[in-house]
């Protein structure tokens, strides 16, 4: 059989292992955390300051994304390696934390090329790397059948000794801050699901689709977020209202919104809305797949590299009343829910 | 809409959390590692002794189990929330190490049932709590969409201060000792799959069928194997053969097993053998799924408890020549590959 046609129904679990294994990034010789890799029955990863930051997001094909697109895009490989990279990455930045491993799980279908899990491994090395953990090694993964491609990932990370910072701190009076992008990856769905080709999109819009298939969070910006004395912040990932909404929650506070920043915000979308008529703040609202990082610091502090200031926090009129307001009006929830669309 | 035929496309992913939360384990209020648990971007476990021990694994629907058996039987979600358990709960086993922590990532086709669900986060609990690892708490997780349903959970042990038992360590005039049983998950699977309605089964052939579907692993047998001196140890989760064939090859050693002790195993999968008219030698060599223990231990050493002799090492007659025999000749590879059936 031709290498090209080559597909993993052709090949023993340990043939696919050895294609895969030399192409995960297994981190610098003195910088790694991984103790024990691949090849035992679990992987041994060090906590040097006693504790572990645990995380595991799911992509599943026709879901997270599709492996052909509307505007003829195809997904590659590369592509779900490095969004699976930057969406963990992002879970464990989000703490305030530096990512040490992870784990892959992956299932697929029979008739998938093993060139397309050869391109998978080598996007979640690049993802890891390009992203700022080179140190971030693969300590071990599973490989499975099923009916529809799946990626789990399980990634750790280390608090370095410090504190978290958790949801829960906002206080009012604190600034609200944003960094990173918002509504880039929603403009890049809509684009792929237009029915324009993508090879006829100018660099702009094309920049867009290209943050929906390979988001770049800031990875950087959640222990300067951490060092810098934050007092909340999480990973957006279901759009800026719906897990406003969560961090608002759980600080029991509300987060107002300034309308000048939203505006701000919706100019790197303007590619995407001027091609297809819609409005870009519905992606700025409500997208989520850039993995920005919302996070609250004391009122008059400097804000850390990356951060901008997007609104501030307040005091809920009634203990119920927690939520995001756009300039002091309650904002809709227009994010993405799993379940009830 | 009745509350029986309630399904996960009926709730947000909020309400859908607030039905499985109250179901899943937390560990005791003094024996849990896990310092902050599910709401926030990442959990935080505890790494007394600096490292973390860390796996994944992932039971796919009609791949790792079906819905509905051939025999009639429906596989519960009690019944796949057990199995993930157990599953798990051996890889950390298998290294001599005890289960702190896991999280969950859970992907369901819409029409899944919320009863399922519910019944899966409690078979989840029972078989964490029934196979002997109570304080091993549900640290967060994940819930998504998909065509099929599938199961990823990553679970994290503690060595407390002492070092693993990894594949690598068999020794020639070593003793090969098992824990737990083999071939009987490889019964029941084929009981399943089989014509006869399961509600006929008898008490003997329905063990087997149980062990299919909620595996019991010798969970204690792990760390008092470490504690004993085990030179070598693995979970059988691909069969006795094939994964006897990793430990001898990662061990550089030849696992001699004992035709008399071989013969022993096949007792108990009578009553499917004799109702199927098949040989139960297959399930002994090639079923995996039990989670057995497979180790090895200095000579004249006494076995610790739950550990029965199966046979020995020697060493290779060549260094390519590494692997499982009977009675001193090659076995078959006969285990469960996922891949090249």
């Amino acid at each position: 059989m031709p290498e090209a046609s080559l597909t993993v129904a052709g090949l023993s679990e340990s043939e696919l292992l050895e294609r895969i294994f030399p192409r995960l990034n297994r981190g610098s010789a003195g910088g790694t955390a991984v103790l024990l890799g691949p090849g035992d029955d679990a992987a041994i990863v060090a906590a040097p300051d006693g504790r572990t930051v645990l995380s595991i997001d799911t992509l599943v094909a026709d879901q997270d994304f599709r492996l052909r697109w509307n505007n003829g895009y195809r997904t590659s490989g590369y592509d779900v390696g490095w969004k699976a990279a930057a969406q963990n990455l992002s879970d464990i930045n989000a703490m305030g934390a530096r990512p040490t491993s992870l784990v892959v799980s992956l299932t697929m279908p029979p008739e998938t090329l093993v060139s397309w899990v050869e391109d998978f491994a080598d996007g979640l090395t690049a993802g890891l790397r390009g992203l700022g953990a080179p140190d971030c090694a693969v300590a071990g993964g599973d490989l499975g059948r099923g009916r529809e491609l799946a990626v789990s990932v399980a990634i750790l990370g280390t608090l370095d000794g410090k504190e978290p910072v958790l949801r829960s701190g906002a206080r009012p009076g604190d600034t609200l801050a944003l960094a990173g992008t918002v509504g880039r990856a929603a403009a890049g769905l809509a684009l792929l699901e237009s029915a324009t080709d993508f090879r006829a999109l100018g660099s702009g819009a094309r920049a867009l689709m290209d943050t929906q298939c390979r988001p770049a969070p800031p990875l950087a910006a959640g222990p300067l977020a951490r060092d810098a004395g934050a007092t909340a912040m999480m990973d957006i990932s279901d759009g800026l209202v719906r897990d406003g909404n969560r961090l608002a929650a759980a600080s029991h506070a509300v987060l107002n919104l300034d309308t000048a920043a939203l505006k701000e915000l919706c100019v790197p979308l303007l590619p995407a809305s001027d091609l297809l008529g819609t409005d870009p703040m519905a992606w700025v609202l409500g997208g989520g797949e850039d993995h920005g990082l919302l996070a609250t610091f004391p009122a008059g502090l400097q804000l850390p590299p990356g951060f901008t200031a997007i609104g501030s926090v307040t005091a809920p009129a009634a203990t119920d009343s927690t939520g995001v307001t756009i300039a002091g009006r309650p904002a809709d929830t227009v994010g993405w829910d799993h379940f009830a669309d």
